[in-house]
């Protein structure tokens, strides 16, 4: 059975573990072995620095372990996803993992940046389009940053996205299921 | 000479190329050589899909080669750094690769989300802290996510940070240039 590392900034709701429980629950109908990245299980002598150095060694022995890993890209804490979930879809990629990637909202980045606030043609360049502090818009059609999405998109052929209730954004599993039935199908093919 | 890719969303700037070379040219008084990847030097026929696949490839291939990576954190779109760079950093690390970081902001993880907006404890687990979603903040005193952080603390000691003028907050090289001293003096004791 391919083991499958579920990132996501879930982690962080009070009910982590329960999500994680479910998650697996799904994982096992699909085919997979789920591993979840339990922060709260980790525990370490030495202060706030060795226990943040203890969950990250755990966190990248079970990318390690893993087949694959299936990635949760909702926007966290402003337009953009979870750090810690790039770190690892990045890590996993040099690792020559597969990712399967979803998110519980549709909007993909180009439109979040828009509704977000007004953006305005570059100067001299007018088909690149700025957000208010200068930076250029990605406007590739992609859910997220390019480097994020294009391995995604080889392997998956698209980012799974859906809407859910607002408060479930993080812990609603229906595109997740969706996600993985995306990952069975793909991987069967294989 | 060791080769430092250099990882930002300053990138994303008007004056992206100009930024880069005058990363470079700091990256060489220091002793490295600097690869900066510029998607705007890759072509590719095939419309938007092909375009980020080309630049994906590329900036792969970038770190591939490179020796070390300076990574700019500096919050992008909200309260968090960009995916892309954060994509990097764990692609480097699977690699083995140092990675070293910095910010143009002085504030950490959690007083950037204490800043923008109430925190609750967590019904129940009172030492934990929530932002508005529900989600735990992470207060382990890091500037980032710590599967960000620990990995740079392990390599540099610390995340640079430091304060530039607003209008300057992606492009400003003088905490980068921090940075670059502190990898030349990590990298020449280790």
């Amino acid at each position: 059975m391919k083991k499958a590392y579920l990132a996501g900034p879930e982690v962080f709701l009070a009910d982590a573990v329960d999500i994680a429980r479910a998650k697996q629950a799904l994982c096992a109908a699909y085919g997979f072995a789920g591993l979840a990245p339990l922060d709260g299980e980790v525990t370490a002598s030495g202060g706030p620095d060795a226990l943040a150095g203890a969950i990250y060694d755990k966190n990248v022995r079970m990318i390690r372990g893993s087949d694959l890993v299936i990635a949760n890209l909702t926007p966290f804490r402003g337009l953009v996803m979870d750090p810690g979930t790039a770190f690892e879809i990045g890590f996993a990629c040099a690792l020559g993992l597969p990712v399967f990637g979803y998110a519980n909202i549709e909007a993909n980045h180009f439109r979040r940046v828009a509704d977000a606030g007004p953006l305005r043609p570059r100067p001299g360049r007018p088909e690149v389009r700025e957000d208010t502090t200068g930076l250029a818009v990605e406007d590739f059609g992609l859910f997220e940053n390019l480097m994020i999405d294009v391995p995604i998109r080889r392997v998956a052929g698209a980012v799974e996205t859906g809407t859910v209730p607002p408060e479930r954004l993080y812990g609603d599993l229906s595109v997740f299921e969706r996600c993985l039935a995306r990952a069975a199908a793909t991987l069967a093919s294989g």
